[in-house]
């Protein structure tokens, strides 16, 4: 299938050297910025455009995977009206190609990518939704080539998985980011904590979340809560932060023995 | 070496068991409750009490593995004034035993335990003070015996160490659970958030948490952020935690780009 890849992002590099791999012929790269369009151009070996007069016309598949706030303007363009179009977001409603596009639909991969970490595209949960049963047989064909989980679901249940996203991979990453800080200050490294998050991460394997939790917060144990609360007088927002989690565990736990 | 184990958590289960498998002899566990004591005895085929009258004295080493403010109440005891006596606690100061024991110390395993999830004790980092070079001498030859990583900090580190734990073991599990709940309501499972999950905590051993940034959040994306907002209305302290990490966020990636 020829596709055109609308994007050269964190999400953008990823799919596309994954459908590269499995045998799709990316045609394109497009993006707003030249650097990054030709970064990832040169990676697939193809042709890239930072002119949106420049999209080629006679693609089989355009790919918008780009920011939310960008995937309206670049749909309005006026490109290969018979080929399908398709979002990647999380949170954006199969409705954005209402009246702009024939066949249309979105491929959501859950997922965090960084351009510098590799990933099995393979392991991916793909969630797939179409504007009819022939373009989603369409998308389905694709996604199996490239993820091993492809289901369809609709616009407000992806919503509802990206908000879980955010709060499973984006939230705690910024916790990570938070103890990493807190350790660098005592002189010891972070990597004495990676034992600590693999098993947290890995314990919900064997374990529900609920049933996993440890700690003080757990226990109220306002004694440990109280000395930890006083380290971070100099850091009102994670002082806030930390109290108002404690107490989310901790209401959690005490109404639901 | 003879110890008595003084509680029969989480954390004196595992630690417990990965000194016998040691070659070590538990020759007693004491907890306030019975039905935990002899649960943990019998893994161990060790005697057990729930008396504090009937805590063994002849033994060379009791290990205080109980909630922080129990440990005070039970080293008030006259047990075995020649021996050492240790804690296990993150946020418990060395210096609760002074004027009343003579040697003692603390051993403190970086690790969340639950009873119901097996996990390999060689990996957790094991933290020691002690009240004097031949105390330490003796705990690191013990702590080398169940642990790969054996290393010496003081109990203003210990502390920090264990709020660091807080945000990137306790704090990130409430985030998964809060994760699940909201795919629940979906009809999807927990599952397939578990590959974002897994990459989320991998990709920390490739990038800084800094850099392994992602989302709507890094960005400030505030019509990802409102849509997700919205769906929390009837969830008001969520939908404050959702604003608060995401402003965290934003302002820590604004202000350091």
């Amino acid at each position: 299938m020829k596709i055109v890849i609308i994007g050269a992002g964190n999400l953008a590099t990823h799919l596309a050297l994954a459908l590269q791999q499995s045998g799709e012929q990316i045609i394109q790269i497009y993006s707003r910025t030249e650097e990054s369009a030709s970064i990832l151009a040169n990676k697939l070996a193809a042709p890239f455009t930072n002119k949106i007069n420049k999209i080629n016309n006679e693609s089989e598949l355009y790919i918008y995977a780009v920011s939310d706030s960008a995937i309206s303007d670049l749909i309005d363009l006026d490109i290969a009206p018979d080929a399908i179009h398709i979002h990647t977001a999380g949170s954006v409603s199969i409705n954005i190609f209402n009246d702009k596009k024939r066949n249309y639909g979105v491929l959501y991969p859950l997922q965090t990518f960084s351009k510098n970490k590799e990933i099995n595209f393979k392991d991916i949960p793909v969630f797939l939704e179409a504007s009819s049963p022939d373009v989603l047989r369409i998308l389905q064909n694709l996604a199996c080539k490239i993820s091993d989980d492809v289901q369809v679901i609709n616009s407000e249940t992806r919503l509802k998985l990206h908000m879980a996203a955010v709060f499973a991979c984006n939230f705690v990453n910024y916790l990570y980011d938070v103890s990493n800080d807190i350790i660098i200050q005592t002189g010891l490294t972070f990597d004495i904590l990676k034992p600590l998050i693999r098993e947290t991460a890995d314990k919900i394997n064997y374990l529900t979340p609920y049933d996993s939790q440890t700690g003080p917060a757990k226990r109220f144990d306002r004694n440990v809560i109280d000395k930890h609360i006083q380290m971070l007088d100099n850091q009102p927002e994670l002082k806030v932060l930390y109290e108002k989690l404690s107490q989310m565990i901790f209401n959690k736990h005490f109404h639901q023995p």
